[in-house]
């Protein structure tokens, strides 16, 4: 690794290769969409233009920009149609926006998105107390969208909730996660992406789940995992999705965005410390990593909160510490 | 997993067990040591006894309790022999001390303690600014406490620092931590602890650094993972361990502690968040992870400052939850 002390640069995990990983893995950015509709406070449609412009300046080539669920439910991505009318990114960039139903794939289909992603639960409880409808009416409706989105040549993705555990149900039986996958399937959706919402698995879990899927048949190259940190167990859960063969991965730039269900919890995996694994795997992601960092740096700032993301902090602080040229270390053990 | 919305009981992981792990693993607590001895404030001697006494009642039984370096450069850990006289821990506990020399030796096994612990640098020049010494010198010094605590019949481990990355040398060739390594278990040190000091490591470096060691004839069994969190990696490199053979990790109680090369970065694996982890994968550790992550809440308390635990956070906020029995959440997805 790059010796923290050289103040042209910062520090790089040295790379060491494992047999039977892949060789480049889809870092699935949602920062401006997942992140920033958790978060309290609204950003202005400039920053956000400006963020997902530097995302993709940085290497993103995986970027979900937004929500067309209905403003009342999420404000914070009031300003959709505004937000993919102006931000101009190159046609090579997957550019993913939210859509629950008609009127949402209407307006997403519009706004030029290159790709539409579907949502529902893989329990009841979730399907009720979220989306305030049941497990079936909730596929029923997303069949509805992407019937419509395959009709109009845009791909679509199935993102599942609650596939490890569910706040009021507790466990939740990995046979049910591969229904509703094999449902999603079924009605066209390109790939899946199963989410730890609550942030409960470890590694193993992570495995049975998967093997509940691929047993119906659907390759695991179409899968991707979206793991919540909320009990630190996210990038671990990614090291075991990777060792299964899992290529695609959702993170938060700077761990933007919380859960919802664990107050003061912390949330969404850190792209940054995804980054950090990948690259000292020698893992291909397209991403430079301190060019993300800034922007993560520069998206916190403007935001008036602290950055959640280790490697970020650690970055910040190797480059204080290299500016300084100052090493007065206490000493330890 | 339990629900959260059960008042009377808070979550714990579902168990799914991976083949060709160990059964069980020595989660070896160093908070009351590693933790205290990096904290800015000197917590009291009756709170470092009442917090060891705890650590053991909630399971823990590997404890490093203090240090015998001077207190000169440690005044965190001055009250070592009191803390020791007065803790009157089971002697079924492994209760380790530091011990950098041999006047620290000697104070040491008057304590009463079970275990000693002794600390050599890979790399010349964290020897050199941490140790004001050179990697032979220091091994010449561990070789003496090692004897003398050898004579005395008290076994001995020994910590490697910089095992992955150094701050001013950059990369570390795991041949280098095979020769330190190597010297420690020939003069008789019972085991190693190897150190990720500034948390650089990715899975396949610490799979490159362990079968480096093992190669010398080092059984994995008396191989123990210190690492550290600075950039998110600590967890996944445990898991990396753990397929390896590895069966003793070191954490933090609460995640206490700070990595002093990079300010504001996060520093020790928290032990709660290690043993979600262990007990999701069905691995025995003893330690009740609600009683631990209790004991972690205390502490904060009593020190004043934020816990650093993903489940501490977690498992706190969860248990509002449940007694406000409130589930008023707002859309996601």
């Amino acid at each position: 690794m790059t010796p923290v002390q050289d103040a042209a640069r910062v520090p790089s995990p040295d790379v060491y290769r494992a047999a039977a990983l892949p060789d480049a893995v889809r870092v699935y950015e949602v920062g401006p969409r997942d992140g920033l509709q958790a978060e309290p406070h609204i950003v202005p449609t400039e920053t956000k233009i400006e963020f997902c412009r530097s995302l993709v300046a940085a290497g993103v080539t995986n970027l979900e920009l937004t929500s067309f669920v209905s403003p009342r439910w999420v404000p914070q991505l009031a300003d959709a149609e505004d937000v993919m009318t102006q931000v101009n990114l190159p046609e090579s960039v997957r550019r993913i926006v939210l859509a629950p139903n008609a009127r949402g794939l209407d307006r997403a289909l519009r706004s030029g998105a290159s790709e539409i992603a579907v949502f529902v639960s893989a329990t009841e409880t979730f399907a009720q107390k979220n989306l305030g409808t049941s497990v079936a009416a909730s596929l029923a409706m997303a069949e509805t969208v992407v019937a419509g989105s395959t009709s109009a040549g845009v791909p679509t993705r199935g993102y599942v909730s609650m596939c490890f555990g569910d706040p009021w149900e507790g466990s939740v039986d990995p046979v049910r996660v591969a229904d509703v996958a094999e449902r999603l399937i079924q009605m066209g959706v390109g790939s899946l992406s199963l989410g730890d919402t609550i942030g409960v698995a470890t590694p193993a879990h992570i495995h049975a789940v998967l093997d509940a899927v691929v047993e119906r048949g659907i390759a695991v190259e179409r899968i991707a995992l979206h793991l919540h940190d909320t009990y630190g167990q996210a990038l671990t859960n990614v090291y075991a999705g990777l060792t299964a063969g899992v290529a695609e991965f959702d993170s938060s730039a700077g761990g933007l965005g919380r859960c919802p269900y664990a107050r003061g919890a912390t949330g969404n995996l850190a792209t940054e410390d995804l980054v950090w694994m990948l690259d000292g795997l020698g893992i291909e992601t397209g991403i430079d990593l301190h060019a993300l960092s800034d922007v993560s740096v520069w998206l916190a700032e403007q935001m008036g909160r602290p950055n959640t993301s280790a490697v970020v902090r650690a970055l910040s602080a190797a480059r204080a510490d290299a500016i300084q040229n100052n090493s007065t270390l206490s000493p330890t053990h």
